[in-house]
């Protein structure tokens, strides 16, 4: 049984991403699809339009025969660590490849840009410590040191964001030592981020999420999505009156950051010297989370690095969290399982290092404490008894089967 | 100039109210009222169901001069405390007397209590620690200890709540050396918990609170109230649409309890070991603030101190915080005053030793910050920029004159 890895968001699932999962399938010529996803909160510090439940059913039905949960310590990271959390959870669930998308679509430009990194490491990273120290932010500060190394041929374009994280996956495999096989599909939209739609059939996970909160409702977005996420996005609807935003969590993060004193502060995570003052003094200003990050942003501070600072300021993420959670995922989140999928775990799971965790209540809940806070804050947007069924989800639903 | 002070909250201001503020007047012969009142949380851990301005004008409009705030750390406490903060500011602002409100009545008896007790001090204080090695609340082994002494007369009854403060309003001008003339004034109602009415123009705080509540409009609560809190309490509605009461912050203290880690917990202000488990189990299961507190009470701890303690949690108020808040007010915050009250503040400004805060910007931030964040907690219960109207008061709103 051959079994090719995907690493997603999936906010929400739409014809692009089925293009890629039906592709990589298609190339790597596996049997089974497993997909390492962010949970409630995502790479770029924000809220999952709907749950990680109904983003792994819409994966499910879209033919995704393993969903696990990328855990809250490397799901909300910068590219690097979140690309190193999730290619650790594929290697350790023994897939034999990864494909991902990216603009370049090339997979040979990849290896060739990660062989020479590694072998201009140390001028690179002088490079990088040096627009630091000019002050522009971390990843401008990597794709001007990859400018500055000269010309090199044959290499990706790393200020694009899924050719960064295509490198990070395969830079991550190297240092694990994995002998995963990296694939990669060419993406049709021209960017992650891009709000405009190209194409009748595909349009980026953003603009889909535009449409649907111009519009108020799911028919605009009919075309760009499977029959099945339109389902699901529907059902969602109906169970929570919601899909969630980052503006729906903006009285709790205000209210934490006027409540919390400087210690408190200066211990979550990723806060540096300074900022604290600042995002203190911004909170009182806004009356938005959206007024509120312009306020704050600078050069030095991306508004994806300060959007996952905020995440972590929600869920009371502190620096030792973080040191504890340790620099490898310590278990395998099951969200959801094709009956291909539970015959492959049952073949592959004595040799996988890693505990699975199917039923949150057999295992050492201190190891889970991240996710559930990051879940207990997620259902925060919603009102009263919606709230509550949704965090009882974190605890006490099993595994989705198909 | 004479004047009178009278210790507060006015959870609305009602006909008991102003019956014993022109008894105040009457009794003591005095010119001038000055009225210390609870800011936007009470003495029983509560939020009040309208914010301290609209509270203090409805003191001004019923003949009050003077209406300062009983800061934060001194204000959300049990009996004792709270007599020693409110009774330390009366005697700053030079009151020559103090009239509270009593089940007894009688001014003798509680001098009396009070003589007794001084003499009684050791045994006193032993039965307390007897009683409450026995596992029962503070409060109780206080009325069990003063059981315990034996047979004495003509004092007061201290199982009673307005007893209780009567009693601590004295021992605490005692403590302070000061000369300050104590009256007392008979309550018409019953208790001060009473949720019942007995009278056609008397009714508590606690029934007209119910009144509202239940009929979701003002006018059941019209016989019992002057026309000047009616006004006033329709005022606050149609600005704020909403009246706040605990429920409103229960998904903020579910958020707190649920996202803090165990030190955190510790360190909150009453918050003694075992509690923190106890309170985070209860907040996962419950879906309110009332099944929340079913579930947390015991016999060791009492509603009202729990309620305090929730408080606490949501303003995020740590033992450090209280210590450094010390045993005595820092500072008058004036709320609102009459023409009769800027008179009198004229007259004996130059003799009171604590800085009144009329301007909250020149002021140091720093010492208000316990009063601050209570604020910005109280203004959580309203909507988008109805919570930032209010919020923005406390900094920018200049004491009430009328």
């Amino acid at each position: 049984m051959k079994s090719v890895g995907v690493i997603a968001e999936y906010n929400p699932f739409h014809n692009g991403h089925l293009y890629h999962l039906n592709q990589s399938k298609a190339m790597t010529g596996s049997d089974i699809v497993i997909v390492a996803m962010s949970g409630n909160f995502l790479q770029r510090g924000e809220p999952a339009i709907v749950s990680k439940w109904t983003r792994a059913k819409m994966a499910l039905n879209a033919g995704a025969d393993v969903v696990v949960e990328i855990p809250y310590p490397f799901a909300v990271q910068k590219a690097e660590i979140f690309a190193s959390g999730s290619v650790a959870i594929l290697d350790a669930l023994h897939c034999q490849s990864i494909c991902f998308g990216s603009e370049s679509g090339t997979i040979h430009s990849f290896y060739k840009t990660v062989d020479f990194l590694e072998k201009n490491q140390d001028t690179y990273n002088q490079y990088i410590r040096h627009f630091i120290k000019q002050g522009v932010s971390y990843p401008k500060a990597l794709a001007l040191a990859f400018g500055a190394l000269g010309k090199k041929e044959d290499t990706v374009d790393l200020t694009r964001p899924n050719n960064i994280l295509g490198y990070h996956y395969i830079h991550a495999a190297n240092r694990l030592n994995s002998d995963i096989h990296f694939y990669t599909v060419k993406r049709h939209t021209a960017e992650h981020d891009d709000d405009h739609i190209h194409d009748d059939q595909i349009a980026s996970a953003t603009s889909i999420r535009k449409l649907i909160r111009e519009n108020g409702h799911l028919e605009s977005i009919r075309p760009y999505i499977p029959e099945t996420t339109y389902a699901e996005m529907e059902a969602y609807y109906q169970s929570y009156l919601h899909w969630h935003e980052w503006e729906d969590y903006w009285p709790y993060l205000q209210y934490r950051l006027l409540t919390m004193n400087e210690d408190e502060m200066n211990n979550m995570y990723d806060i540096e010297v300074g900022l604290p003052y600042r995002l203190q003094k911004a909170a009182e200003k806004s009356s938005s989370f959206r007024s509120f990050m312009e306020r704050v942003k600078t050069k030095r501070y991306t508004w994806t690095r300060l959007q996952r600072i905020c995440v972590h300021i929600l869920t009371n993420t502190t620096k030792k969290d973080m040191e504890t959670a340790g620099n490898k995922p310590q278990y395998i989140r099951l969200l959801g399982i094709s009956a291909g999928g539970r015959a492959y775990l049952n073949k592959v799971k004595k040799d996988v290092s890693l505990p699975i965790v199917s039923t949150v209540s057999s295992f050492p809940e201190d190891l889970l404490r991240l996710d559930r806070k990051a879940a207990l804050v997620y259902s925060q947007a919603l009102s009263e008894t919606k709230r509550d069924r949704l965090f009882t989800l974190e605890y006490a639903q099993p595994p989705i089967m198909t």
